[in-house]
């Protein structure tokens, strides 16, 4: 091996020094200048507990989508989205959405759920054991509620959910999260719970801190039944003469393209049976400091529709969206900017950004959907996008 | 509604003052000052194609993770990644499993296949003539390549799957993609195709250009089966030793621990059995200019690991990795600087820089997976991460 | 339209001349003889409620496997197992490997939940209300439970369990049902306890019995993850040994087939990943009268193994195996036989049919996953089916 | 361990004398007396390749439903159907919706593809050899497909299906198996071809001959998408006069419904959006000497239903229907009588039935489906039900 280790300052990493040296490297190694990674307007020391071996930013184009008119129980009124991303047509489709639903008085939305979870697994001799197990958990409930939530000020336990396989017990220990994302903090919590039962249960064999029931940054339909992050549902009903004036179609072309897609959505086993949740999801995620890797689980969208006479009733459920305006990359100077423009800087606005987020999703289906239905998708990504 | 209209600059949309036009916008109506979000380095007139509505950038920080050692065939020696992520932990986790895969001799990576679809459906008046068509699918597939093709100069259609369910036909029109993602050449050369068709077809009642199968933006059961953009298998044979040194773990505890969260997959009904593929996708995409909503497809994932004696042999099959080194974003300023350090500037490099996401890949599910059973993840994120 | 409608006799058509009368039908329409369809050895006065417009029996032949040891808590000892089936091979393959699991000890099985549901679906104006809901559900949870019970001497609520989707809160009323499968005392006692509800919570649209949650005689993933009828594991320990001299394979050879299989499974999103659990349900199902459509729920099978050494550490978890001593056909001649054979004819002893019935399972499983390594899969087939 | 081993008669075991020679131990070991399963009306000479250790029948009642009148392309007219089952209410109320069906015109069927698969998994050092061998595949699939057919008079190979994954190549082999469902015809052929291709294939470590792709008697989202053994769609337009005399529901109505269990559907994760085609599935298949546990299969469903005005337009997609005229249980007395009642007896018959189990499918989903909606269900379950 040729390449030298990336160098770290121990006295002040966090600082432009230590990312000049590290770029120095990466040009000496490979050639690359990094001129435009380089070009950050912030001061590094703000990075730790964001990043390691920093050498510099993804400058990640924002375009401005709105006014979004919500009709939420959090997020009420009109606002500019903000959406990071490098698609063409993007921001101009999910605009052109949010026009339409304006119009048609604006996307109510609806938290039904909340909850963040870590899930581990505890191992016995066998299944007699493991089912036992499940007794004392119930019996012991309000000790192991008392221990996880010492270990946070923050996070509350709400229920121990338990999947017996084989010799073990697979759990979701659920907790509300303030307005953090909550992943680390569960951990946390979740890992005192567990090394207090092993300390108290002698037939326990070990643990799993977590079995792959959470399932922390990838799509599960677990997920989608129970519940990741918040659970929200946007809805709105539209005047077939919007639809046909902003979309080219009419409630009876749009109602049946869903209809074909669903059973399609059957077919390929999809997360999401409307046209491109993630898009939104993604681009609202990035300009405001959200964890893109939960995007994997965050894209999941059940998406339900009724022809209401020439009307058009259209709704789509996020499962598991997972958001935050508290730690994680919140804080960060453009991400916190762009939470600003939200509404939802400061605490107690994280309900109000997920019900943004899921009016903001609806748009998007709403746009795409009509497009692929009036023909005009490839057109648009003629004239808006980078075809090749 | 109060809040006006985004204003755009019919003569000069994508330029500085544009974009300082809409931010004094923003901070009229929602008082949000974009210092940091101004911050860009390049001239806006880069941009068409990638983005509506322009404002500024998200900064997304990135860190180098590294040295990462594949041996594959289109990816072979030492390379520093870049990873944007505001996920503390996960750069120095990612440098932890590649440092030990470096030591074990590096990650073998294969691409098995590449194809890039889009999945019109096909509306006859009964399941009869739907199945009558997908024989004369066959007899004119040489006519409709032609077609397709014709309205690119990189994609070349490679087959035309087909579904039937009711009175449709549910298609794939597979394609390679050259360089690019090539979501929007699909989608062109397909509409050519299916307005062929639909002239030339007289049963055929209508069609959609996508009706659920592709399932672009979204996670399918049929894309892991199937392939969408990249499918490719990383593979490490790991001394017990090394193991024991970098993760302080054995081959068997670490062997047994996926067992359990494989068992565990199963029963959630995940998209991927190992620990957080996704991670790594998403901050190499941000990093290098990939369209981050293919998250949603790209965090698919097989892990099938063997205990080899005291040796662990760990592989991952991206199913649906897509990567592109033209198109999207990739040419923008940061985002081609950092596909420069990985030496995937150019043409002819997609399928290197999709051998480099598959190794970075495994590289940190082994350290996460690891940190899990050797009881140090709550500890690690104590330490870099954001604790609350 | 041609063909005669079906005569019944309303006065008497449980008996031997109504049937006869339809037959006459089929030979003069079809010109079948029904000769041995109708040499059934019972007075068909027993058939009200199993069966209408009776013409006859099918005769399945069934043949005997075992002995079976199983070291249940319902189940204790050795068992002869009566097995339906016209599949060649299937009783002597079951058979094998119920003998090598005597001589390993046995196989211990173990009941770890138990329930069965009704899956109203219940419409709202839009999400809010339908949250809302919830939490008045909570609020009357005994008086609708109260009510539930009302309508069943056997059957007792345990559970209300609730996913939102869109304008509706899809539900599943969980019941332990005593001796019987019990799928429609659930429906009368969550009829009522809707009736009950839709009186009494005047926000309600309306609701639908069954909303596609339950899924009665589907295989579902919400069953896998959270039990229709028994969840029960069946463990056992195999000696290499025994495994050698019976089966002709090492522990080593079939624990690596099993983890091939596994991600196979993975790949095909199969229900099971085991060989044939449908085949030892199905064939014990018909023997004992058991409901034959509930195959398409109770073939769902975790399996789960550990190389231990020399020996192979074997599970299956079914977690929806639905069955019955009394109700359904448990009580028909031949059916009511079969249940004497294996000690489980009267009131107590469903759990036990229950145990027996996995153990069956994993024993079919060994024997066929140890063929399908020992390449003598194809020659079993050749000695004992019909090949063709 | 107490019990003696099962006799067998080495000299003449399918004999009335060796079944009771087992059924003289029963009575010993457990009190049995089997009275009525020793009531069978033929000489079990006729059993080998169907039955080991014959004691004896299970006598299932069969009901007779009908006329149903089909529009295929094998069956044409109207047919009773034999439906073997112990649960009440199954045959009166399949009974109505084909008696409405047959009024509305019929049910149009299709069989849109036909095909049967063994699933061998090939075992390599790593990807890349894995990946090889595919292309080898191609260039020898003529001497593979002529090794394969060898094996049998029936079997015709039409096409290898591969799926990668980690160091493994995992295929589907589909054949055409004629009159048989075919599941050992296509065993053995693949047997041989899996056998040439080791001794031609040097890279070849081994080769498994099911690997969890097929999947023989599990559901699974493959054969879902890829069909095992027929793929048929039964549709049919209903006049809302109809409907509403038939069912006492109006096409809205029912439609609605179908939409609120679509997502109910997506959310439990269910093999089949419809309501109960086991049943339908598992009667006939029982009644006609098909493989019991192919219900396991052969139960995924997809509906897709459309409101045309007043009328319903509701089909029926069964992916996965495994069906014999020839093999199996086919021959046996009462299952061939069984056969000749459906004129599905002889040479050539197999897709005449596959058509005739579609059609019974969708008349019983039609039934169930407006039971349900017009609250007559549980009713119709007291009145000629086991209720408890």
């Amino acid at each position: 091996m040729s390449l030298p280790r990336i160098p770290r300052d121990p006295e002040n990493d966090y600082s432009r020094e230590a990312a000049a040296r590290r770029r120095d490297l990466i040009r000496e190694e490979t050639g690359a200048e990094l001129e435009h990674v380089s070009s950050f307007s912030f001061d590094p020391s703000v990075l730790p507990g964001n990043i390691e071996n920093f050498i510099g930013v993804a400058q990640v184009p924002i375009g401005l989508a709105g006014p979004l008119l919500v009709d939420g129980e959090h997020a009420q009124g009109e606002f500019y989205v903000p959406m990071a991303t490098t698609e063409g047509t993007l921001v101009a489709s999910y605009s052109r959405g949010m026009k339409m639903c304006a119009e048609a008085g604006g996307v109510k939305t609806t938290i039904v759920d909340d909850r963040m979870q870590r899930a581990p697994g505890f191992l016995f001799d066998s299944a007699r054991e493991a089912r036992d197990f499940v007794v004392w958990l119930d019996e012991h409930y309000d000790e192991i509620k008392e221990v996880a939530e010492s270990s946070t000020s923050t996070g509350k336990l709400i229920e121990i959910e338990r999947y017996h396989a084989s010799r073990f017990v697979y759990t979701r220990f659920d907790y509300t999260t303030g307005d953090a994302a909550g992943q680390n903090m569960v951990s946390k919590a979740t890992w005192f719970a567990c090394e207090w039962i092993k300390k108290n249960y002698p037939p326990l064999n070990d643990y799993m801190l977590d079995a792959q029931l959470s399932t922390d940054k990838k799509h599960s339909h677990i997920n989608t039944l129970k519940t990741r992050g918040k659970r929200v549902v946007a809805e709105i009903t539209i005047p077939g003469e919007l639809l046909e004036r902003h979309m080219r179609v009419t409630a009876r072309q749009i109602y049946r393209s869903r209809q074909i897609a669903t059973q399609g959505g059957m077919l390929s086993g999809t997360s999401a049976n409307t046209p491109h949740p993630a898009n939104g999801i993604a681009s609202v995620f990035i300009a405001t400091g959200q964890d893109e890797a939960n995007v994997a689980e965050s894209q999941a969208c059940l998406g339900y529709a009724e022809l209401r006479g020439e009307d058009y009733y259209s709704s789509i459920t996020l499962p598991s969206l997972i958001v935050a305006t508290y730690g994680g990359g919140t804080a960060l100077p453009t991400q916190s900017e762009c939470l600003k423009v939200l509404g939802c800087d400061g605490p107690g606005k994280v309900r109000k950004l997920a019900e943004i987020v899921a009016a903001t999703v609806l748009c998007g289906d709403l746009s795409l959907g009509s497009a692929v239905v009036a023909d005009e998708w490839v057109d648009a990504h003629e004239t808006h996008g980078r075809n090749r």
